[in-house]
C-alpha cells in the first residue's frame, strides 16, 4: 500500500535513499530450490553501474550486492531473499546549498508538500539510484525465466532525433549507448556528448522485446499484463510514456489492418502478424511482447537555470555534479529488471490455476 | 490477486459477463455519509451507453444501475457498495457460430489458453460491456472528487487522422464523438460513418485533463501516480499506448526545455511550464495533470476476415452483429471513471497520513 | 484494506445488510473447469437458514442463491463468481424504535463511532446474516477441496455447560444442535430450550476437524495456515476465542510432553501423536487439523437490559423479534466455510512453488 | 502474499534466518516527520534478547540495531525505514548433527515438505530469532501510539499451573518472569529451573492489556480488530490459542451476563462491565482491549526424545545448546510488538476516512 512493494506471489520491497547507508531489496515469493549466487545479481548490477563510459554520469559507485538471507548452500529456500547495496560514494556536503531549493524536474517540491519533510542530499529517497535494487531483484527474476525459457531484452531505440535503423540484439552491449543500431551508435554519443559539453540533457527511446513468453500471462480485467506492465514502467521516474505494439500508432489503422489474422504453423495456432505486441485482452498470445518507452532528458544540468526556493525566493541554479547526459543507456537494465519481476510474478500466478 | 479488483482503500470489484444475467461492481471503501443517489449513477452510464448515435454501436441496452448495499436513506454507510446492472438485450444465439472460432484482434484464443475454457457469447468476461461497472464506480468517486474541487475531463482528441484543433472544454458533451473540438468534430463524424460503411473500424486518440488536484497524490516509488493511473487506463483492453505531459515528445527534447521552473505566484509554489503533465517523481504538484491513450480500432468489424478455428482450421470471418465503427465517443467516460477511483484512492492514503 | 474482502489468490468480497435488497458475494480466482450449479451452493445455505429447528429462531428467510458471472454451461471459467441472495423477510419497521438506541453486545455504538453513520434496521452490515455469503463461497470451495481429498467437518462440542463426551461425525447432521454426541444432543437442546424461555440466550463451543489435508499448507512467516485460519474465524463476530490441538493447555504441559514424536509409518512420515492439530511452524503437517472456538451467547435477548442512547440518556430494552438462542447449530456451517476458503487459498499458493 | 509482509498501510517485511548473516525488517508507511532513533528501537530489543536471566537461554546476542533508511536529521521522512540486526553469535556447526533429522515440536519436518529444501542451521526461517525484527517494529509502532495516548501493556499470566494472583503492571519489568504478580513471580522462576534441570521446559500464558485505545478501529467484517489481532499474534510460532475479553468463558456465561450494558459516565459513553474486551463487532469501543495467549512449552528440550531422520530412520535426539526453559519472559515484547504494529495500521486506515 505504502508504494514501496511490487508484485503479488513475486514480490519486491525496496529500501534506501540516494546518500544514505544503504540501499536494499527484500525479495519475497522467490521460489526454492533456484541455483543463484551474489555474482548473478552482480552483473546485472555492472550493467547500470555509473561509470561505464563517457555516455553516462563519472560517478563511481561500486554497488557491491550482499545477499543476506534466503540462499543456503548456494540456493534459495523459499525464504524472502534480502539484497543490501552499501552507498559508498555519497558526498552529502555537495547538496547543502540545495536543501531550500527546489530543482526543476526533480521530485523536491513534491516531496516536500506529500511528506512535509524531504531527505535532500541527492534525491534521496526520489534517487535514480533506487533503481539499482530493481535490477538486483531482477537478476533473480531472469535467471528464473531463463529456465523457462522467457528472454527479455531492451535497447536504446533512439537518443534525441537519432533512430536506430536496424535491430541487431547482438550490437547492444557492444557500444555504450546500448542501441541496437552499431551505425546509428556512433551518432548518438556523439549527440549525447554534443548536449553534455553544452551543460545539457538529451532524452530517448527504449524498446523492450520479450521472446519466448508462453501465451496465458496475464490476469483479466485490472490486471492484464500490459496494465502490470504499464505500473512496471511508469514507476521508473523518468518515463513518461509507454506503447504496446503499435502504440499510438493504431489510432490511425484501421481495424482491417491492425487485427492480426490468426492461423496455423506446424502445428500451433498464431498470428500472420504481431501489431498487438504480444498481449490480446490483457493476456500474453505466445508472440513476442513488444513495448517501447519515452526516456526523458535528465532534470540535472549544468546549465544555468531559474527556480524558487522552499520559502518561495527567486533563485539561479546550475547543477554542479556528475550526471548522466542522457538516461538510456543506464536504464535499458531497469527495464528489463522490471519487464522480468512482472513476468515471472504473472507466471506464478498463472501456475497456480493450471 | 485474481485480477478483479483495483484499488487499495478505495476498491472496485467488478463482476460479469457479456451475456450472463447481469454485471456489477462492489465498491469498498467507500467513505461513509457521502450523498448518493442512483441517479447520480445513472448519469455517468448513460453517457457510455451503446445507442446513443449514428457513430456508436445501435444495440440498445439500458444499463440500469440498482444499488444494492451500502446506502441507507439516501447516504453511504462506510458498508460496500454493491451495484447491479441486469443485462436485458444479451443475444447469446448470436454467438453460437463462433463458439470454436477464434476472432482476430480479441480475447477469444488468450482466454482459451489461459483457462482451458472459454464463454464464447459476445466475449464473455472480456467484452468492453464490464466497462459499464467502472463507469458505475467511477460515478461514486467523481461525486465525492467533485465535493473536494478534483475534475477530470476526458475528451476525443483524434479520429483516425482526424486531430482537434482547438480544446474547448464546453463542446465535448454537445458533440457524438465527445472531441473538444467542435469543427473537428464533422470530419470525425464522416470518417467514422466511411468505415462503418465499409464494413471497417477506426482508431483514435483521447486526451483527459484533472484540475483542481492538489499537490501530494501518488506513492512513491511503485504506486507513482503515474503508475497507477497508467494500470488504470492499460487495464481497458483497446487502449495500446499512454503519455503524460509532453509524453513520446520528451525523447527529442533537451533537459533545458524539458524542466519546468518554479516560480512563485499569488503567493504560492508553481511552475512556469507544464511540460511535465502535473506528476513529478510519481507525486502530483498541483499542475493540471495531462495524459493522452491510443484507442485501438475495433476488433469487431463485419469486412471479411481470415482466421482459424480452435482446432487450427482456415476459416473465413464476417463479424456480424452491432458494433461500435468507434471506441471514443463511448470510452470518454470510461477513461474518466478509471482516472476518478484512482485519485480517489490515492486522496484515501495520502490523508492517512496528513 | 477496505475490510471486505478475505483471501489471496481465492478471494472472496462479501456486500449486503440485513435489511437492504440483497447479500451477496463475489468470488475472484476461482479456477477453471470446476463443475458447479446453484444446487451446490443452496445445499450449504440450507444448512445455515434460520427456522430449521426449535433450537434456532424462526424466522423464515429462502436466501436463495442466484449465481450471477462466472458459470458457462454448469462450469466455472476463471471468471468472478457473484452469487446473491434477496433479502425476502425483512422487517425494517421492526426495528425503528432501536434507531437511537446502543443495544449491549451489538456493533450499534461501534459502527455509529466509526462511521459517523449507522444503518440500524437489523444491524445492517454487523448483521450475521453477511455471513450467508461466506457459506455460499465455502461451498464453492468444499466442492474444490472434496476433488483433493480435504474434508472439513464442525461440530457443536459444548453448549453451556452440557459438553460432547463422544465425537461421532456420523451424528452431526443428525440433530438440532449439530453435536458429535447424539446423546448430550438431548441435554444441549433442553438448555437452550430453558434459556429460550427466559428470555435469555446461550453460548458454546465448536470443534473443527481438517482430514486429508496434505503437508505444506501455510506460509511463514505472517501468512502462517494458523494465522489466517484465526484471521478467518475471528471474523466471525460472535466467537470469542480459538486454539489449535492441545489449545490452552499447553500452557500447563511439559516440551516433553507437548512435543510430537515423528515416527515412520507406511513409509511416510507421521507423528505418535497430535498435540499440535496439524500445523507445526504454520504450515500443515499432514495430520488432522484440529481448532476449537468459543462462540458467545446471542446478545439479542428478551429479557430486560438497561442501555443508553446515542445522546447517552438511559433507556431500558427488551429485544423482541425472532432470534436465536444459541449460535452453534447455525455457525457451524459458517465455520467450515470459513476455514474452507482459507485452506483453498493456502492449496493455491503452494500450487505456485510446486 | 509470499507472507513475510504483515500490515495495510503501516506495512513490516521481515527477513533472514537465525545462522545467516543477518536478520532485517523493511517499514513502509512509516509517517513522516515522526521523531525516531536507533536507541528508540534498541530499548525494545534489549527486552527481548537472550541472556536477560536465569530463565531464559544464556545464549549472548547482542542484537544491535541498525537504521539503514527512512531517517533524516532524527525523524522519519515517509521514505521505508529498513533496520538491520547483524548475526553475530551463530555457531553454525552445531546444527550439523541435525541435518538430516526431524526435531519434534519444531518446523523442520514442514519446511521440508513445503519447500523441498531447508536451512537447518538454527531453524533457518522458522527460527524465533526472526520476532527480533518485529520487535525492532514495534518500537516504531510503541512511539507513534504513544504520542496518540495508546499503551500496550502485556505479562506473563501464568508459568504452568502457577498463576498470577493480582494484577500490578508496575511489577512486570521488575521480576525476570515478566509477571504481573511479584509474588508468584519466585514461584514462576521456581518451576522454570526446575523444568530446565530436568532437561524440560515449560509453558504458560502472556495477557496483554490495551489502554487508551479510542473507539472505531478494526474495518468490518474481514479485517475486524480481533480478527487482525489474531492473524498478528498467531504468527508467532509458539502460541496456541487466544482468546478476547471473557474468552472461552462465553461459552458457559448467558447473554443477561455476558452483555456489556451501555452507560453514560462524564459526558461520554461507555460500558458497566467490560466481558467483551473492548471490541464490539470487530471495532474498539473505547475500553480496554484485553487478550491472553497460549504459549506452548519450548520444543527444543535435551531430554531423551525419539524421532527420525529425512529418510525415515530411527533416531533419538538430545537437544543440546542454549535454550529457553520457558519463553514468556522474552515473548512479552514481542506480543506487545505485534499487538502495536496491528493497532497502528488501524488507526492509519481509520484516519483516512474521518
Amino acid at each position: 500500500m505504502a508504494g514501496n512493494t511490487f508484485g503479488q506471489l513475486f514480490r519486491m520491497t525496496t529500501f534506501g535513499e540516494s546518500h544514505g547507508p544503504a540501499i536494499g531489496v527484500v525479495l519475497d515469493g522467490v521460489p526454492p530450490n533456484i541455483e543463484l549466487s551474489e555474482a548473478d545479481i552482480q552483473a546485472e548490477l555492472d550493467r547500470r553501474k555509473p561509470g561505464q563510459s563517457s555516455v553516462t554520469t563519472p560517478r563511481k559507485e561500486e554497488d557491491k550486492a550482499e545477499i543476506l538471507s534466503g540462499l543456503f548452500e548456494g540456493k534459495t529456500t523459499g525464504a524472502p531473499l534480502a539484497i543490501l547495496i552499501r552507498n559508498t560514494n555519497q558526498e552529502s556536503k555537495d547538496y547543502n546549498h540545495l536543501k531550500d531549493i527546489f530543482r526543476p524536474g526533480h521530485a523536491d517540491f513534491t516531496y516536500t508538500e506529500k511528506y512535509g519533510i524531504r531527505d535532500y542530499r541527492g534525491g534521496g529517497r526520489s534517487s535514480g539510484r533506487e533503481t539499482a535494487c530493481r535490477v538486483a531483484a531482477g537478476a533473480v527474476a531472469k535467471k528464473i525465466l531463463h529456465s523457462l525459457g522467457i528472454r527479455t531484452v531492451a535497447y536504446t531505440k533512439a537518443v534525441g532525433t537519432v533512430q536506430a535503423q536496424t535491430i541487431d540484439l547482438n550490437a547492444i552491449e557492444k557500444n555504450p549507448v546500448r542501441t541496437c543500431d552499431p551505425v546509428a551508435a556512433e551518432k548518438m554519443i556523439k549527440l549525447i556528448e554534443e548536449a553534455k559539453a553544452a551543460g545539457d540533457s538529451v532524452g530517448g527511446i527504449v524498446e523492450a522485446v520479450v521472446q519466448g513468453c508462453p501465451a496465458g500471462l496475464g490476469d483479466p480485467v485490472f490486471d492484464k499484463l500490459n496494465a502490470r506492465l504499464a505500473q512496471a514502467l511508469f514507476s521508473i521516474a523518468t518515463i513518461k510514456a509507454l506503447e504496446f505494439g503499435e502504440g499510438f500508432g493504431v489510432s490511425q489503422m484501421r481495424g482491417s489492418e491492425n487485427n492480426d489474422a490468426f492461423l496455423q504453423k506446424n502445428g500451433t495456432i498464431t498470428t500472420a502478424t504481431n501489431h498487438a505486441g504480444g498481449i490480446l485482452g490483457g493476456i500474453s498470445n505466445g508472440n513476442d511482447i513488444i513495448l517501447r518507452v519515452a526516456v526523458k532528458p535528465p532534470s540535472s544540468i549544468s546549465k544555468r537555470q531559474t527556480t524558487v526556493t522552499a520559502e518561495g525566493k527567486d533563485r539561479e541554479l546550475e547543477v554542479k555534479g556528475r550526471h548522466d547526459p542522457c538516461l538510456c543507456p543506464r536504464i535499458v537494465p531497469v527495464i528489463e529488471a522490471m519487464i522480468n519481476v512482472t513476468l515471472l510474478d504473472c507466471w506464478l500466478i498463472q501456475k497456480s490455476i493450471q
